[in-house]
């Protein structure tokens, strides 16, 4: 790696790491190259050489948001084996969606803050679309893991079980977002045990 | 009544108009004096007489958002009489808060989208909560009403069972927002009917 390529990478973890700052402090509402210029201690007009406007910014944000997600920490699976069984695994990765601790509300409060954003945007929308299409897939087997094993029983289609589950916990995310006094982490678990005994 | 007040009460008219335009078309990311004072063909100066700061707009568009929502079309619930029993009102105010149809799916795409801009704000996230717990009592009462009647049985408290309702239906909004070729009207409705039979 030269030099030169390694300057280019720091500057784009640097500008990374404002662009989530911002989100974390203003949500998407409050990003803009205004914004993570200040952050930088830049100017805008170098800001523009990675985003040359606001669309680009709000793209990059959004894939930011995706691969902060992808690596987060996962306590609940990382507490579950494959020996518990489909059905612990398949909670324990929606156990990990909720937020349960602070940087589960963090990141929370960062993605039902993207939906105003990505909704605005045809294209944004659909990738936005493609992520959460991405995450029932990953439910779908682990819901078709706990029917094999017996885990969990029912009618309805795996397909239609994750959709569900993911609703369920999309839903809980934003409740527990705006009345964290009246959804504590136990509540929410609770919540969230008694809808899987309801599959 | 004053000729004044007739138009100051006629010019508040337009300029929730306007706002609600703005939201429908930009989300509450694009709502600004600038954005609304444009719908209007007036001055942003003029704005700031009704409007004083951007979170004044804010908490306008809020509340305005909420009005909307408490006079809209309730299609399955007018369908709906007390005769046909207490799970089927509680299914009606249930289906009514789906995007089913066009103005169902801007109506929703609204409330997504503030969101981000309540969650930036204490005092909005407040006002916010207050919201969905008003909901959600409602809920609790509908609930309380299909017990009473034999019509839903279940050993969760009407509160819990009223809270993981709210929960399922606002997280099945953004998923059918996001996707709406996989989430058709009938998919909706399956998915819900299939999430009340599991209470």
């Amino acid at each position: 790696m030269t030099p030169a390529r390694g300057d280019h990478d720091a500057r784009r973890s640097e500008v990374s790491a404002a662009v989530w700052r911002v989100l974390a402090d203003r949500g998407f509402g409050g990003l803009t190259l205004r914004a993570v210029a200040a952050e930088l201690n830049a100017s805008t007009g170098l800001l523009t050489h990675y985003f040359p406007n606001k669309r680009a910014l709000l793209a990059y944000a959004l894939d930011l948001l995706d691969r902060h997600t992808v690596d987060r920490p996962r306590p609940a699976a990382e507490r579950t084996s494959p020996a518990d069984g489909g059905r612990a695994l398949l909670r324990a990765t929606l156990l990990d969606i909720l937020p349960l601790t602070p940087e589960g509300v963090a990141g929370n409060r960062i993605w039902v803050g993207s939906w105003d954003a990505a909704l605005t945007d045809p294209e944004l929308a659909a990738d936005h679309a493609a992520r959460y299409r991405r995450a029932r897939e990953r439910l779908t087997e682990l819901v078709a893991q706990a029917r094999e094993q017996g885990d969990l029983t029912g009618e309805a289609s795996v397909a239609e079980v994750a959709a569900g589950a993911q609703s369920f916990v999309l839903g809980l995310v934003v409740q527990a977002l705006f009345a964290p006094a009246e959804f504590p982490p136990e509540r929410q678990v609770e919540l969230l045990d008694r809808y899987l005994d309801g599959l």
